[in-house]
């Protein structure tokens, strides 16, 4: 039943879980917060959806560009290279992004009678961003169902695997992942050297699954 | 010690609070939503802000209009007369408004360093609005504190209070509710008749103080 709102950035998690969840699915929301590849991410997440044949919405936040700190935005400092676990890393968080993007999601699911928003937070994101956690996790979902006549809840079915347990998942299901972004330096191509292209090369290789992604370097 | 963050439309409730509260308040928060009656409330609270010396910020979010159905919204169906407490009043609810909004100023006090959001939800609003009820906000308030490295907490002074309560509480703080705007109509004048200028009335009629509003009838 076709009862789910998605957030869907684009990226290599929540596109799989497009493909996974897709009988599930009734509408994918990309936000637009200003980061440095949203212009990379976004036309992946229509294609995707195109794909699929699913209602795709992109919601602009412009206030969060104009108003938060962070490196991942436009105008941030430079985002750092290394491990994605680093405390470097901490620079890319924008505060309280998750909470953010799931109260709109869960409006958006009130208004439509929808029954859930699903995440596709996973567990190499717990140690750097707090929005993430399980215990976040846990309590968001009780937000939304208390705040909502409908008792929307939160579905993050991805929370406790390794990005290289969605590679696995995502290439049985036979998604493309030439059409996704992680880099966080939004330039032609996947720079291969920030954090999360770090992460990228490592899940495909710990999941034995060859990379299809052209890197900068 | 000034660590909060207010969420402040310029109606009765969150006026009181920002005399109230002033000197934990940070900064103030206007979320335009496009409700009929933003512009009506916006000037009342850069007022109170510029009254006090408190920083204010008015936060645009258009997809609100754009994407959400309800009678509060400039576009919506008519707004009910009557009292706020009957069951016609739901068409009013905003899905998860508070929700959205509460997240976005958590975000803001994380990005500044601060340490609580404030809202005036009271008894009142717990009827028809499930994102004003005492199970919401604890959630919420767990939800902050578990996605921020600050551990932001959600603070809601009133929620017990009834809003003749809240008048006595700002007349003994010289607040001019004059300067102050309820009627979801978003007319010239306040209209009277709707069920939050029908409720404010009451308010003033129960806390035995005058009212200073001029309505349409």
């Amino acid at each position: 039943m076709k009862d789910t709102v998605l957030i869907l950035s684009g990226g290599l998690d929540s596109v799989t879980m497009l493909y996974d969840y897709r009988d599930c699915i009734a509408l994918a929301v990309t936000f637009d917060y200003g980061s440095r590849h949203s212009k990379n991410e976004i036309p992946f997440a229509r294609y995707h959806c195109d794909q699929l044949g699913i209602e795709h919405l992109v919601i602009s936040m412009d206030f969060i560009q104009r108003y938060f700190h962070s490196s991942l935005l436009v105008g941030g400092e430079d985002i750092p290279e290394g491990n994605y676990d680093d405390e470097n890393m901490r620079s890319t968080v924008v505060p309280f992004r998750n909470g953010i993007m799931l109260s709109v999601a869960a409006g958006l699911a009130e208004d439509r009678g929808l029954k859930a928003v699903m995440m596709a937070n996973h567990g190499g994101d717990h140690a750097i961003y707090p929005d993430c956690r399980p215990d976040f996790v846990a309590a968001m979902d009780r937000t939304m169902e208390a705040g909502t006549y409908q008792r929307v809840r939160l579905l993050t079915p991805y929370t406790r695997l390794t990005k290289a347990d969605i590679v696995r998942r995502g290439h049985a299901l036979g998604v493309d992942y030439a059409q996704t972004w992680s880099c966080y330096c939004g330039g032609e191509r996947q720079c291969g050297r920030c954090g999360t292209c770090t992460e990228r090369k490592q899940a495909f290789a710990d999941a034995g699954i060859p990379d299809p992604t052209v890197y900068q370097s």
